[in-house]
């Protein structure tokens, strides 16, 4: 059982990107009810969803609940109650620099017909205070080439190369 | 208190990669002991490890373990006792691709001296096996460019750029 509707605590989430959030949008930890309020269709827009019924969604959501490394944000459409973007900071513990903490960002995704409003920029900037809150000693992430300037303009900058193996028979796409 | 000496079960590792290992060393998964087999030391030859009293170094263990995704292998010296190579995959549990999972490969270390012996090679092998034995549909690592020859023989492909920011005042090394 979910020991709460939100993934984490929303009062680390602090108050400085809340207010780049346009009138009739919120930004705040996903919750177990968003499942109803269109998250996995967002997630679409990014990558293959495939299957996610509200039962493997709600484990899911208690797994991540349960290691607290988890720290999903979304942006809802609060009119029409839809979740219109997202984004992932997985928090890993190290045993170097001290037993110290990384940021991965993973999954960011603005739902289609939503772009101009800088929902993209604001769950960057977002999950940059989250991974300043929780004591992150540096934040990662990976992109496409053409999205180098997009994350510059976050801050971030060009520090290597990315890797993968897929599993046989997976497809290949973002994600 | 931990629940056992190993990070993880060593029964998902597999035989295929033990048979890499030359006489008189073992790749096995982290202990708690391993503190006292110099884990710590070994860890020095990629980046800043700062100071990991031995209690710091359990409560992180213990940590580890309780959440279940961190599969950290050590190639151990056994007439030395000690630990002379390592590798973290860190296992991250997705809403997309029907509540899949990706391997985060991190921390690869070869100890000064221990070079010719392929550890890196085999501590890589290890980790994509048991990402596969863990239904990872993918595993990604982030590297120099100068490395990206290395892990293209350890059957990865170059897919994206690595963007990082670093907290204020951290020193920009390596992991």
């Amino acid at each position: 059982m979910v020991s709460s509707n939100a993934l984490f605590d929303g009062s680390i989430m602090g108050s400085s990107v809340s207010s780049m959030i346009p009138e009739g949008f919120t930004i705040r930890p996903l919750e177990f009810t968003d499942y109803r309020k269109g998250f996995t269709e967002c997630l679409a827009n990014l990558t293959i969803v495939g299957e996610v019924t509200e039962q493997m969604f709600g484990e899911t959501f208690e797994d991540m609940q349960r290691t607290g490394n988890y720290l999903i944000v979304v942006i809802e459409d609060l009119a029409a109650q839809k979740i219109v973007a997202s984004g992932s900071l997985i928090i890993e513990q190290k045993f170097l620099r001290s037993c110290g903490r990384v940021g991965h960002i993973e999954d960011i995704v603005v739902a289609k017909g939503q772009q101009g409003r800088r929902f993209g920029f604001t769950i960057i900037k977002q999950l940059l205070e989250l991974a300043d809150a929780t004591g992150c000693y540096k934040s990662i992430l990976d992109c496409n080439a053409e999205n180098v300037g997009f994350y510059e303009k976050c801050g971030l900058e060009n520090k290597g190369v990315q890797m993968a193996v897929y599993a046989p028979g997976t497809a290949q796409k973002k994600a």
